[in-house]
């Protein structure tokens, strides 16, 4: 076997730093990359159990919960996405979902999957749901879970869960709310909306390195998971096997992502250090000075002010960028500058750019660094 | 939020360097843990793709496989193992699973969950599967599918796949192989055998941090995904989007684990840079040393010589532990001298240890530092 191969790989001596500007991964502050890089500590090590314990009880204040259920689950967010669905949905059950972007549709290709009657409730991509017409489609087909998105990571748009969360719990139903791109950005309060399952990624606001999901399920989600009578088809997401491990008893189930763990509980001790209003609030004014830096370049926001994300920023591309092609503009970024920048997914690919300004890069620094590279790509000498 | 909380938990400032000689983690290479400590790449920043195309050429190597579909799947062993059935299996296949241990009664819950009619061919915890049995089993059910393990980490014991794969193939089935605890320790030859299916972890033999699947997956096995009339169960496991990705599109599916990624890479150029002749050699004289060094103390292997394992023997317990209670000695290695040995699973509960002698901790020395231990630990005094 060629021994230098992958060793060269490695060092990646010659690549410039990244600014890591697109919807995640988010750059991660060194003290998390240092903590990820302790030495090891077996999974049943009453140490690392004391800091899981840690990480659990931090995730419980991040999603404002009481749920005793709330971990890392050991994949990304698109596996807690699964892990909501493959417990909560029996074969023929009924869910709603709104779709208003790539992770609505997700989520009703995973419940599909999972055996379940959908009724997709559709809005145009860049709005946020018609909070009527999922009213109108919980009431009429008295679903056993109703399943949108908070952060809308395909198009920027935040939506308000309040409304359509009360309708479903009026009606009896379970609500699982997307947090993915939400998640120690701008507050989530799970209990206080009545949601009784969320997942999350480690990626986006919570800068750490991805391969997490935090989960949490309310006792109500809980109980509906006992009272199935199909075992749940994934046995590496089923929650009351996961909850031997997570729950307190500590039987092993899998082996926990040590590393990605403790680098989790190095975030987290970031963000309850910085404190979720201070950090709304460099969120919120990182994407204001991104409108403004870019608008005399042409660049002007797909999603109207009142339900716009702060963390990821869907831009309108000038002519000065798709002249070029915008796929070129996007590689010049990161060739020249390091800088990257996220595309436009679905409907919205080749018309956007999706500007990320999560966690450790929300930053008004972060934001010059890019509109100089852009001034610099952009100008008509470049 | 209590800002200290987790910053306290993280710096571990009172704790003993671990040595984990259980059944997985093993102790990870300080070079590897450097390498997870590098900044951050986008999932599709093309250095990030230039690396990960090493790893799956150098997974392809240590497989011993052609395999295009090879690579290192973003959660631990357990959902490699579920990966390979849910995509393999439809509801009402027939599959045949040599039952050995904890791991093969795994395969068979899982299988089971994707809806399988699963027949399981038993044998006695600490002797390998019988190969008469599971040829006539695999004769009489024709099933799709026949799935056995190649080292049982809840027995140690070891199972020539030559036989029962080569019957599987000439009855038409594909062949799964679970190598958690083989790849990296001994050789795996996925070709030489026909297997259609495999998966491992990294925190075994490979010596990374826990939180990734090498899998890989025949053509053969990607052709009977592709012909399959019901979805995937799962979206996260999905080979057809997963393939989308590593097959060479680089379609984003899920955000990969770069930094583990980033550890696995350097975990595989050490494997290389060994050789895999000179590893399994390391593996064997430490196991050797390890049953030599305590039989003195009235340990004794539970596995006989022709099918033990190297990389993990499981132990018979002598008086002067259980006299003390097996847990309670465990304990003791640990908090006194800071060494991890495993409990017995299962059936072997309470009567066995599983001491692991895996990748890096696969030295003599190891073995010398627990037998230092031990004797500290059981000396009448003590």
């Amino acid at each position: 076997m060629p021994a230098t191969e992958l060793t060269e790989n490695t060092e990646k001596t010659d690549s410039r730093p990244r600014l890591l500007m697109g919807p995640g991964p988010s750059n991660v502050h060194p003290s998390v990359l240092k903590a990820m890089a302790q030495p090891l500590l077996g999974h049943l090590d009453p140490e690392f159990l004391h800091l899981l314990d840690g990480v659990q009880h931090s995730l419980r204040q991040l999603f404002s919960t009481q749920n005793r259920f709330t971990l890392p689950l050991s994949a990304t967010g698109s596996a807690g996405m699964e892990a909501c669905f493959v417990n909560l949905l029996e074969p023929g059950d009924r869910v709603v979902i709104g779709v208003n972007g790539v992770f609505g549709g997700r989520m009703a290709d995973v419940a599909q999957r999972a055996g379940a009657k959908v009724t997709r409730v559709e809005a145009h991509w860049g709005l946020p749901l018609d909070e009527e017409a999922m009213v109108a489609a919980i009431r009429s087909t008295q679903p056993k879970v109703v399943a949108f998105v908070h952060a809308e990571t395909s198009t920027g748009v935040y939506q308000n869960p309040e409304t359509i969360a009360r309708a479903a719990r009026d009606q009896g139903a379970l609500v699982v709310l997307d947090c993915v791109t939400s998640l120690a950005g701008i507050p989530v309060d799970l209990d206080g909306w009545g949601i009784d399952a969320a997942y999350s990624g480690t990626q986006k606001c919570l800068s750490c390195a991805p391969g997490l999901s935090p989960v949490s399920f309310s006792e109500r989600a809980i109980q509906a998971v006992s009272a199935r009578t199909h075992p749940v088809q994934s046995w590496f997401l089923d929650v009351g096997l996961l909850d031997g491990y997570y729950g307190g008893d500590r039987v092993y189930h899998h082996t926990a992502p040590i590393s990605a763990i403790f680098g989790l509980a190095q975030g987290l001790a970031r963000v309850e250090e910085e404190g979720m209003e201070k950090r709304t609030l460099r969120h919120k004014e990182a994407a204001a000075h991104l409108l403004e830096s870019l608008a005399p370049l042409g660049f002007s926001p797909l999603v109207a002010a009142e339900c716009r994300l702060p963390m990821l920023t869907t831009l309108n591309l000038p002519g000065s960028v798709t002249n070029q092609g915008e796929a070129n503009v996007r590689r010049s970024l990161l060739q020249n500058h390091g800088i990257e920048v996220g595309a436009g997914l679905g409907a919205l690919a080749g018309k956007v750019w999706r500007v990320g300004l999560m966690g450790e890069n929300a930053q008004t620094k972060s934001v010059d660094t890019l509109r100089s590279a852009l001034e610099a790509e952009l100008s008509p000498g470049a």
